[in-house]
């Protein structure tokens, strides 16, 4: 190489270094927002709750009208659980202030009512977002779910995730020995298990189950990849080279990303759906619910016309639209309930065309 | 209907009145925070624009790695006009602080060099986020496009989509009669065009021609709509009815919404492609450039462990890398060019495994 092309690919170098800084200030103005977003949004996520508290149904509603990448995931049993048990929703940002945790965690959790599914009466399912040197997203652990007697929705999915991550734990602290992993009774019963239920469409509640859409990265190696990138970028901000890890040290855990880790999960793509409700569900809930009203008058021209406030056409528009929830909340129901209240008269807006 | 179910309606619908009220207020924070996110980007974003300055090809390289989702409408001669002749690409919230406009419209504002497609330096494409009654979304209005002769990537569709858009603005102000608008000679000329066209692959450049993926909404209609809109939220706080206005006013631009406004569409979906440029390639642009040279090093272990200050294997590398970059800006030259400079080494971060 000449030395004119050294000085080029150093002046290019520099450049690159430039928005390497610019990419982690970047990353710091993204918390710093979604830490204001939080706040803003704290109060009026408190007084939604406080209204939805009055609205029967109101998440199942919501989970009924769901994007189609989460309603392919809903199917007729999950549908009539949270029709008929379902009775608070909730994302929260459990590390929003936690200066080692990410802004970008959340977990989904569902309070249920008392019911023939299962014992529990709050699901919370944690997805924490961490990194290794090469790769970054939400992972989680799964949840067990106290299933009763013969309604395991997951057929034994949740059941056997939970047993293999607890056989994990009990590993050698700090194992990074995969064949060891997959020496566990717990790793092949689970394989096993996810390999059998292919062919059937399986349960929302599979999503307590959830790993990773790669593998499994706890919260010291994300912890330590996180203080080498800060102390790396210090250092190319005050113009020093920076060393290398050792590779050995570097990639311990991924010296067999060869290993297919979606072998053993039980919800592949669950971190998209996940994403999808936290971000996009949960804020625009509102806009979800009253889709149920829209849609119902959308081949009915007249009802376009009604206001939110206007109460003349009350009697004619109820019966349908009770019919619809009714529909919903009796499923599998063996005689017909009359405590549906009535629903309120369509809201003028009709979903987005788009 | 019992007096018991009147109450009960009127319960339910106090609880929609109060959901009206939340989204609302959501809307009002999701502004401020849009607002709180330009001011903190822009600084950052006039570094960037500083730093690529220096950094040939990076948004031809951008664009060369876009989301699947824009990516199949990026065709090889674009590819190459990109390549050899983008210079600089913005995304502008020019509405940001206009209080009759929304934080969400913006544009893409493309720089150009002298070059033998058009004789354009900058093509800046608008979208509007506007509301009927009954929908809201980005519009447009299409683009003039100088093309040079026998130079038009898109055959005629951007040229044609202008001319339409131009003979509707010299119908009678505030027109609103369909077949009006149908009957002019450049309404038929676009639709035969459109349809002409549907068997090959239209250039990126016909984004240039989108007007909407319903129907164009004009600043005025759209401003009737969020002034009726705030009028009826005050009533609605107020605990006052609101009342209905005349379906005539109020549909007069929907009233023959079974036309397909689609048959004139030069880009369906642009508002879609337009959004994921503007929401994720715009601030994520360094992490799409970056990744050109991670997925470069994909199948060479030795590279993984190369750190971005690590110039040790820098001989090894650059052949490699300036054959990829020098395929691309070469695509359709006569003679190999000398002028593009060695890349610079591979970054530490693969791309993400998901």
């Amino acid at each position: 190489m000449t030395e004119a092309s050294d000085t080029l690919v150093e002046e290019v170098q520099a450049r690159f270094d430039d928005l390497t800084i610019l990419e982690y200030e970047f990353d710091n103005v993204e918390i710093e927002l979604a830490r204001k977003a939080n706040a803003l949004n704290a109060p009026l996520y408190k007084r939604r709750a406080e209204v939805i508290a009055k609205i029967p149904h109101f998440w199942a509603l919501v989970f009924g009208r769901a994007p189609p990448e989460v309603e392919t995931y809903i199917q007729p049993s999950d549908e009539k659980a949270f029709a008929l048990y379902l009775d608070t929703f909730e994302v929260i940002h459990f590390e929003i202030d936690d200066p080692k945790g990410s802004p970008r965690s959340f977990s989904l959790k569902f309070g249920f009512k008392e019911n023939e599914y299962f014992k529990d009466k709050v699901l919370e399912k944690k997805f924490w977002f961490r990194k290794t040197s090469d790769w970054e997203g939400l992972v989680s652990e799964p949840v067990k779910i106290h299933w009763k007697k013969g309604q395991d929705m997951t057929f034994g999915l949740t059941d056997a995730a939970y047993a293999l991550a607890q056989a994990k734990k009990r590993l050698p602290p700090g194992n990074t020995d995969k064949s060891k992993e997959r020496a566990l009774p717990e790793y092949k019963a689970l394989a096993d298990k996810i390999e059998e239920s292919e062919e059937s469409s399986a349960s929302f509640f599979a999503l307590f189950g959830f790993v990773s859409s790669w593998r499994y990265v706890s919260a010291e190696e994300s912890g330590k990849i996180r203080q080498t990138e800060a102390e790396n970028l210090a250092k190319v901000k005050r113009g020093e080279l920076v060393e290398e890890p050792d590779s050995d040290e570097d990639n311990e855990n991924d010296e067999d990303d060869d290993h297919d880790y979606q072998e053993t999960e039980v919800f592949p793509g669950g971190d998209e759906v996940a994403i999808l409700i936290a971000e996009d569900m949960w804020p625009s809930a509102i806009k979800y619910y009253k889709r149920n009203h829209d849609d119902d008058d959308s081949d009915d021209d007249d009802m376009d016309d009604v206001s939110v406030n206007d109460r003349a056409n009350e009697n004619d528009d109820d019966s349908d639209e009770e019919l619809d929830i009714r529909a919903l909340v009796n499923k599998g129901r063996k005689e017909p309930t009359s405590n549906s209240p009535p629903m309120p008269p369509p809201a003028r807006k009709k979903q987005r065309k788009a």
